[in-house]
């Protein structure tokens, strides 16, 4: 059987870097990813500015200043920050100047308000100051023309502060990715419906989107689809012409309704791999239909919610070309022993405690679900006939 | 002066949790806490169901079973996920079973479809099987009852799959704390607007704005009001009623265009501090006005960042009852030195790298942001006369 990372080569193979980008508000760039190098279109700040209120100067006017011999300056001006002084500062001249005002031309530096008299027509300075003290130059922050956030970058809070600073109103980033969602099987209610003999509800569907929207991939489309192969395909028909990845849950196994492999056949698709080595959900099948790739992963809960983080989200990272979707691993003692061996990996639910793990408390077993909603990372077994000793280090998969 | 950690005191007295809940689409609730304890309205699964594809039975029929002496039984019914079977299976009798579908009363066990010849109306198991083996009882994963989820859990995307599949269609979430977002300054321009002399580009509002967002408390009104005490109040006297919050960036130093002092005092909000022993931005204030906090940052961008990591976030975990809004500080190496002393803490903009941290790289000035774009930290230095030396252990504040 294939190994996971084999399946994952394989999977990132069949896709493209998006490199479509598309101008959204400044805001709504949150999270995603840069579609332009940003350059600076003028020096931040655009203008030598004051640190501070004081009365701006030229340094070697102040030389002589001390408490005991103040300088006596006479005041041309008063700027606030936003105005400006449309003289020059000559010898023998103070303007008064508030923090994040314009050092007028003439003056370099500035003489904070407290070494001062606080003067109005003329001002006494108590301390001097070298020429470029209390200056900030123009561009202290950046230059223009320098690129303050590359292509690719992820937009978060800091990096839209600095484009708003940069005076950037819009931005252009990369198109998201277009993930489509179908859970299928006529055992499965949506949520909201009443509960009838022998069905139950739709949490798979529901942990593929949620977690797609937790990624910043949100699905242009979810839905589920009964066992039925041919609407199936008619789903996948319509959809995929718009999509570069859909994502089924369930139906991928060796039962009569396991109706993937037969949908597959009616559309043509171009199967890539059935099955892996990776326990629960190895019966997870993919396949090339045009341009769309087909993730079709086990309707076992924690089986599918396993193998969309080991499978999709490296499939994500190559599609949006950020490497940080796909999970982080670290070694980890783990704590606790497992009774079950398994002729393959075995990936269990786990909570990070420092440099050890423990398993999630709950119900490890792949149809139960509740225990993933307690867990922060993945954990996985090596294959073993006989169980797994405590205290031995394991790959931890970070959620 | 103030100690931040007596500032955060301070403020975190003046709020109380948010109690008051609203009921949301279950998608809607990602990322937002539980308002209720979820209770289960019935086991998970509803009935006992088939881990695999083969013949629900009674174990007892099939204890001599073997390749080589196989069990022969009547085959009475065929059964899919979601289908539900109306007899008995008695003994000597088989239901041919898919996974997922509900076991049959009388039959105890399923014997996997590979074990037998695939039989219609009579069928040969090749395989034995213990009462209650490959068999999913009613409520594996939990009883009608259970608490699923606790009031103020997180809603994730596996928590949002474990209300799907416990039937919920819309959930109880906390309503989110109101937050307005002010920013002041006569010389701060909105990106999007040409650029004039003196005047720079609104960075502060976008900072703490896109901050709100990330944090998962978008504010409800962010705004720009030019150096017009009597027009601040205003917004304020505007806003108060309907916010716990009101963030406002500028004007706290001790100028003359530094309208918050003269604003506080035309509401007759109550001071409850103006400056911290924190570098940069020290001269942060704060003010109850009503039922209404009031935090004004510096206009300084990177002071303004910092008051916001260190004093606002502290304030959102008590208004959510989220206390992982606050940051999270741990003990690293600074591998660098920092040539500036200072008479009172400072914190800096920081990579982690492992175990030791290093400073962001670009300019590390208050008024400079845009090195805040590529850290992941700040990182403290004590005061200390004379800079700070490489090699030295600092607390290091994860963003």
């Amino acid at each position: 059987m294939l190994q996971m990372e084999e399946a994952v080569d394989l999977l990132c193979a069949q896709v493209q870097t998006i490199q479509e980008t598309e101008e959204v508000e400044l805001l709504a760039a949150l999270g995603r990813l840069l579609g332009e190098d940003c350059v600076a279109q003028q020096d931040q700040p655009p203008f030598p500015r004051s640190p501070l209120d004081g009365y701006a100067v030229r340094g070697a006017d102040t030389a002589s200043a001390s408490p005991e011999h103040p300088v006596r300056l006479r005041v041309v001006g008063k700027l606030f920050a936003g105005g400006m002084f449309d003289g020059t500062v000559g010898p023998g001249e103070a303007v008064r100047i508030m923090t994040g005002a314009p050092i007028p031309k003439g003056a370099d530096t500035v003489i904070r308000q407290e070494d001062t008299d606080y003067g109005i027509e003329a001002v006494f300075l108590y301390s001097s100051s070298l020429p470029y003290q209390n200056y900030c130059p123009a561009g202290e922050d950046y230059k223009k023309g320098d690129i303050l956030l590359e292509k690719g970058t992820v937009l978060n809070g800091a990096a839209v502060s600095v484009l708003a600073g940069a005076g950037r109103q819009r931005v252009r980033v990369l198109r998201r990715p277009r993930i489509a969602v179908i859970s299928t099987g006529d055992e499965v209610l949506q949520p909201g419906t009443p509960l009838t003999a022998g069905k139950i509800y739709d949490s798979n569907r529901f942990y593929v989107t949620s977690r797609l929207m937790e990624l910043n991939c949100p699905p242009v489309a979810s839905l589920h689809c009964g066992d039925d192969a041919e609407a199936l395909a008619e789903e996948i028909r319509r959809l995929a012409p718009s999509t570069e990845l859909i994502l089924t849950i369930g139906g991928v196994s060796v039962g009569e309704k396991d109706i993937l492999h037969r949908t597959l056949e009616l559309l043509g698709a171009e199967r890539l791999f059935w099955r892996l080595a990776v326990k629960p959900g190895s019966p997870t099948l993919a396949a090339r239909f045009g341009s769309t790739l087909l993730l079709c992963l086990s309707g076992n809960p924690f089986g599918a919610a396993v193998h969309f983080e080991l499978l999709a989200r490296p499939v994500l990272a190559r599609l949006t070309g950020n490497p940080r979707l796909t999970m982080k691993r670290e070694r980890k003692l783990l704590r606790d022993g497992y009774p079950k061996g398994a002729k393959m990996r075995r990936f269990l639910r786990g909570c990070v405690q420092g440099d050890a793990v423990r398993l999630a408390q709950g119900n490890q077993a792949a149809g139960a679900l509740s225990a993933m909603a307690h867990a922060d990372c993945l954990l996985e077994l090596p294959a073993q006939p006989t169980g797994f000793p405590a205290g031995k280090e394991v790959w931890v998969y970070l959620l």
